[in-house]
């Protein structure tokens, strides 16, 4: 059978990854697909001509729109991120006919409802399994590996930069600022750091896996997104003392009340895979009813691994052409109509354990005051450690570890624990996870 | 649309399950689909209808052949396990136009090449899932997810009653025979532990693993496979010193010379995420030159984390139906026409690190004659440690780690350190791995 005509839009780190891999592959990604995989057409304005293999074979011009309009072309590669052209370009190629394979979450998670419902409309595919942890294929373990279960909660290290910075400060007692220089500088670490490191790309991809688990549409906006510029060393340390590791997490969970969407700093037992998952590997842990925890582990950036994803569901959907798009996966893993309307929860409506981390006057009564706070809260203590004062200071901090609360209750109690006159400044405070069921 | 119509054949533990989580799930798993998946017909002996809900739907014969002959059903489900009759239950199947799902890895890994070919010759697809690894969906990421890769090797702990026998030799100090019959009594492993024990069950799923990985047809008896039988408590204590884990591993190896596909005790670095899968778990590691590691972690065995793969693979199945046999996934991952002769490596040919232990009399020029042999055959070796001999012993046990050798250079040096009149034991030696790359 003829090779299958592919155009690209963006010729960067996972656009030259993606001609690389196709090219050195070609082979046996033929031997698989049954039918060859040629890119003919792709669109670039800069691009590093001899980092990349079989350029020499594709049409480069500097128009995405003619990619998109050529009518030789059947299925669009998009590589260029971010919202705009992407989604203008997307939708063209829908309008056109030709499946979209894409690693763009943020594309995804922000035009996803729309962009599916124009694909469905046309009867095409949108894949985007690089859009999640690289080239772990997660979307497809989920969507059709998991079919069977219900997805109670799903829990992931979905952003390899804050991972490479958590895992460098426990490591080697180090400071947020002087890791996130050194993320710089070896090219982890974006210029502008604010989407790894404030949580957005992760919540980006954390949307996408919570519509995947529980067929509800996509909805970036409610989903709670903490940052881990403000975790300091301290903490760190003080965690690893417990047991714990602090990871930033996506977790989804379901429960009786709703959905719950959250990116945020996690202390996690430290005997967890997910726990010692280090540097910029990225890990997504799935529980379901039947299966139990399931984990999946793998590069979740980078030219070749993000490529791996990228050219897999190129084949999936070689291997979907001749197929009924009624039998196709769904995007969101159930059919169009049977998405869910399930409430997402609020940030104080969601119920966790916590690390409590306070600053207090060394003199006696102080402990009695918050513990009884705590008490009149409801909030039940599973462990305390003092931290002897440094000599000639004043000050200890007083570690908690907390049984799991409403936050709302917390933030309340949070209040008036600030308000003692013995506690000299904010109160930090890090969610924590079992994920043990 | 009309439910798909399903006969199971067997309904033990995994034949319950599927019922149960099919029964429980199936609003969730008809969602995901967009059609129900009905069992109508059920061939078993003996039961426990107690413990199975929904069966009062299903009309349970024990006559196997008349569920593989019953023209309503559309795909059989083969939970029987052995060769036979099994084997001629599914070619009956086949035969009769209809797809299987099947958990069993003895008969895909003994008769699967058969199988296929006749499953191919009528456009009919074989699932098989559920025999690898239990409810992680390691077929499916490497057949699918890691398309664009060419894999260079997958190691994985794929039999759980070995990895709970390891794993509690390793925190308890005890011996085999001991957490033998505790994972007996515990039904983790069979009245006879024989396929568990020695390896088999775990080179059935390997033999499947290498083939799917590399394009290459079904040989078990090519397979190296050795139990741990022989693991002494003592390795397992001096490996952990050294920072290692005993893990009794499938491997599956490009090189090259040829495939490696082998079965054994193992040492590797307790660093990695795989030492670090304890208990009954299950995983697997990929290596592919595009996505680098990836690592898959589950429950390998159980009612219905099983199940959950049996009824994936169903959903899959009922997805296919409407699709070109030609489009469909192969079943070897690979088209069937393009299977490599790859030759199969014999063990005397693979390269390997060793951990050897050497019980020897504790007198002068031991170290000097041993070393001398171990350079004579170059091996160079990474780390010694000598074990100060118990008061009034005059044996000591000397620990080496080797480099990388021939598995052949190192079966005549061990030969001629046995010849020495001052080591009065045979020679204990275990493969090691670094799984780095």
């Amino acid at each position: 059978m003829d090779a299958v005509k592919v155009g690209l839009l963006g010729l960067g780190t996972v656009g030259g990854g993606t001609v690389n891999v196709l090219t050195r592959n070609a082979d046996e990604i033929t031997r698989r697909a049954g039918r060859g995989i040629r890119i003919i057409q792709a669109a670039a304005r800069d691009y590093d001509a001899e980092a990349i293999n079989g350029l020499d074979q594709i049409d480069v011009t500097d128009d995405a729109f003619a990619v998109v309009n050529n009518p030789e072309i059947e299925i669009v590669i998009e590589l260029i991120g971010g919202y705009s052209p992407a989604r203008e370009l997307v939708l063209q190629a829908i309008e056109n006919g030709k499946h979209v394979v894409t690693a763009n979450k943020a594309l995804i998670a922000m035009h996803g409802n729309e962009i599916f419902a124009a694909a469905q409309a046309k009867g095409v595919t949108v894949a985007f399994e690089a859009g999640v942890a690289g080239g772990i294929p997660i979307i497809k373990a989920i969507r059709e590996g998991l079919a069977a279960n219900q997805i109670e909660w799903v829990a992931g290290i979905i952003n390899g930069t804050g991972n490479f910075i958590l895992s460098e400060m426990r490591d080697k007692g180090r400071d947020f600022d002087d890791v996130l220089a050194e993320a710089q500088a070896l090219g982890y670490a974006e210029a502008d750091p604010t989407f790894d490191v404030e949580g957005i790309d992760a919540a980006h991809k954390l949307t996408i896996l919570s519509s995947i688990a529980f067929g509800i549409p996509l909805q970036f906006d409610k989903t709670y997104t903490e940052g881990i510029t403000r975790i300091d060393r301290q903490d760190v340390a003080f965690a690893s003392e417990l047991g714990y590791r602090i990871k930033h997490l996506g977790i989804a969970h379901k429960t009786d009340k709703g959905i719950e969407m959250r990116v945020h700093p996690t202390l996690i037992p430290e005997r967890r895979l997910l726990a010692n998952v280090d540097g910029v590997m990225n890990a997504v842990l799935v529980k379901g009813d039947a299966v139990g925890p399931t984990l999946y582990y793998g590069a979740g950036a980078g030219s070749e691994p993000t490529a791996s994803a990228v050219v897999a569901d190129v084949v999936d959907v070689v291997r979907a052409l001749t197929t009924d798009p009624e039998n196709r996966v769904p995007h969101l893993a159930f059919q169009p109509n049977e998405l869910s309307d399930l409430p997402i929860l609020g940030m104080e409506d969601v119920e966790t354990a916590y690390y409590l981390r306070m600053q207090v006057a060394d003199e006696l009564g102080v402990m009695a005051e918050i513990t009884r706070i705590l008490a009149d809260a409801e909030i039940s203590i599973e462990a305390i450690q003092q931290k002897e004062p440094a000599e000639g200071d004043t000050q200890v901090s007083l570690i908690m570890l907390t049984h799991e609360v409403l936050e709302r209750q917390m933030n309340q109690a949070i209040k008036r624990i600030e308000a003692l006159a013995a506690v000299t400044a904010p109160v930090i405070r890090i969610r924590m996870e079992q994920l043990d069921g």
